[in-house]
């Protein structure tokens, strides 16, 4: 077989690194591939834009068709970003029999059933890895290396951005605001941060993880997702107290029929490895029922990392092409007709520990009324901490109550008869806890 | 295609959670691989002794015949560990052109030229996944996920007795010898521990990881060992104290066309994450040129982790061969052509910081000379902690150098120089720092 050709939409960051990596690596590539690696053509919005990669060798177009409708290019690579024109160059690749390598979370998460639909249909690969936790092979490791286990839980550190603001804010004691804009100073934090700060990238993140770990396609607008913007710094100082650190995990697990999959803030004991996992770095933790604990760790953005993870499934599609094989894995690790559609189980369902952090007028019989009220609605405490006692009479006092297990419906149904009470000084706060468990 | 079937040699530990996991996990297996799955044979030594498995429905024998004659048997399971019976059947089995899985890492690294000039000779899959790191999918992240990587560095802790007998010594104190003979009480150590604790079950498992990530046969008997036997509680509290953990580990990093493959106790920053890395659990850093630093992390020992990375690979195979290929994956990573034979670096001329602890009598002038010395031999000193002035000026007291990196030839030498100076008292301690930088 001759060299493999491939074809890449975008030349970004990530476009950029690819065509680097593929030229700086080439000679170990093709001592693992046995034939060439080659980016033949790439398609852009504006071609005659100065890149950050020498382009010579490639044929540059903003016109799609020219590969699409090149008969010589093996595999497509779709590194636009969104779900319009990615969505088109996607589906038109498959529609032309060319296997799909992209790092889209935003696509594959949305757009599931039309994107993972085509991919069944016409039995090509599709390499996702760089979808999610950017050069961590943990798509590659839930679709093979646990191919025998039954996925108790997963819970992910999948957004670097939100992992850097919650570390500086422990660091320094910071509030979110200032460290956003010291973040977005250093190119952590984008311009317009929502995308990563209200967790909807770490929402489609877990999406792709949630499909492939359990053969489905969840209605990605029913995973429930809170952002960072809420922490405080009290919140975390008060976290730390307790001996819990604060990140905001992507969570996702079969209960009882249902999914659970959701992305909030959440506290992970100090023992835990995944309260270690500081900085722009990524970390998913999965539990097998066999393997129990595992952990894959590294850099979740970046150009360089998340086109390693491109490159990487370039090369397992083109050792596929060499074989002479389309795929032998399925896209989402069962069979389509194993795909099976799986209920997100609606967030009152769940049961969880939390902190709740009350804002209190210092008076007498407080705590006696919100832990009755508590207890009315079946929820326990398992601790307490009431930091310090106000100067002024008429000066809030924080008041945290870390609670056990407790339904979240009964969680809402006390904060809601608490807030009215005449000692309550403001919002509270709740964060849940996860205890992440030996399977 | 039919149900696949495999036949299995040994029905230990991991052999019998192999036959346990396939059993409880067969719809699930079913869902991901598109027919069933079925242990239809086993050879062990003792036909007749009973198992801590079900075996209805698998003929037992003792006669390797009875698989390795079978045509239907697809797969061949070799879990009888050694190199001796073991090796017959790993290569009578790829002679009968039966693929293979093996948790084997002593035959893998101790007959790589064999096993694998066979291996390649045939073209045949070998699943190894579970000779190294247990459950955790590390040697498919090395040949699949990294695959677009020069790998820079492999720093593992691959020995879970080891680690366990660290942690336990950090934690109280205690010395070796105690910890020891309680890890052996609780199963965590084998009644005969030198496997483990003398680091020859880490240095097989490093040779198996060197081999993948660079495409070569490491001549395993250079790989240079030393175990954790004269680690003493002092060294760990110093090494506390001066901000690093003890950890073993396997170091595997390429350096001027030699590889560099180690195993020792290795003072690692409490800031890096294999600092974190406690009890049993094993975690491997790798650093590729493009993804910097990667991590994984989980149960590196036990009948169900091995034996789910086990059924993994057999899955894997079992998913080529239903796509009517043998492999498509180099089981080396690099296609026959492309195998190098790379040469162990000898320690003399490894580069390295070190932790020297010396016994020396309290006298003036004592530090100037061991400075001296060092100076002369090229090592210049980071830090220097004395714990604590002796009461008796007759008894020792410790000294500890950190040095800058140095050459482990020039440490050596200033040892030798240093060894007859009338205020020595004692041997002295060298323990490897190792500081896992980014690429």
């Amino acid at each position: 077989m001759g060299d493999i050709q491939v074809g890449v939409f975008g030349l970004g960051v990530v476009g950029s690194a690819v065509v680097a990596i593929v030229r700086r690596n080439q000679a170990l590539i093709r001592s693992r591939l046995g034939t060439g690696l080659r980016v033949k053509r790439a398609v852009v919005a504006h071609p005659a834009k100065q890149r950050a990669v020498e382009l010579d060798g490639i044929s540059v177009s903003d016109d799609p068709a020219s590969i699409l409708g090149d008969p010589d290019i093996d595999i497509v690579v779709e590194l636009i970003g969104g779900t319009t024109v990615a969505k088109q160059v996607v589906l038109g690749a498959l529609d032309a029999n060319k296997p799909v390598v992209t790092a889209n979370k935003a696509l594959l998460a949305e757009c599931a059933e039309e994107v993972f639909g085509k991919v069944y249909e016409k039995g090509l690969p599709i390499g996702m890895e760089a979808s999610v936790a950017g050069g961590i092979p943990i798509l590659r490791s839930l679709k093979e290396g646990l191919s025998s286990e039954r996925i108790v839980e997963i819970s992910g550190i999948v957004n670097g951005t939100c992992n850097y603001i919650l570390t500086r804010m422990t660091a320094e004691g910071a509030p979110f605001d200032q460290v956003l804009a010291e973040a977005q100073q250093l190119g952590y934090a984008e311009a317009d941060p929502s995308f990563d700060v209200d967790g909807i990238d770490a929402a489609h993140k877990l999406a792709v993880l949630v499909n492939l770990a359990y053969g489905t396609m969840v209605p990605y607008r029913d995973i429930h997702v809170e952002g960072i913007r809420t922490i405080t710094p009290m919140d975390i100082t008060y976290a730390e107290q307790l001996g819990f650190s604060i990140k905001l995990l992507a969570i996702g697990k079969l209960n009882n029929g249902e999914v659970e999959a959701r992305v909030h803030p959440t506290l992970v004991e100090h023992e835990h490895l995944l309260s270690a996992v500081n900085g722009v770095f990524n970390a998913v933790f999965i539990t097998g029922d066999n393997v129990d604990a595992t952990m894959s760790y590294g850099r979740g953005a970046g150009g360089a990392p998340t086109g390693s993870a491109v490159v990487s499934d370039i090369i397992d599609i083109a050792r596929s092409l060499q074989a002479g094989i389309r795929s032998k894995i399925p896209a989402l690790s069962v069979i389509a007709s194993e795909l099976k559609a799986i209920p997100v189980m609606k967030m009152d369902h769940i049961r969880s520990e939390y902190y709740l952090r009350f804002q209190v007028l210092d008076r007498v019989g407080v705590l006696a009324q919100l832990t009755r009220i508590m207890g009315e609605n079946n929820i326990s405490i398992q601790s307490m901490l009431q930091p310090a006692r106000s100067r002024h009479p008429d000066e809030p006092v924080q008041v945290i109550l870390i609670t056990h297990q407790a339904r979240e419906a009964d969680v809402k149904k006390s904060l809601r008869e608490i807030a009215p009470l005449d000692f309550i000084a403001g919002d509270p706060q709740l964060i849940r806890i996860e205890r992440i468990e030996p399977a």
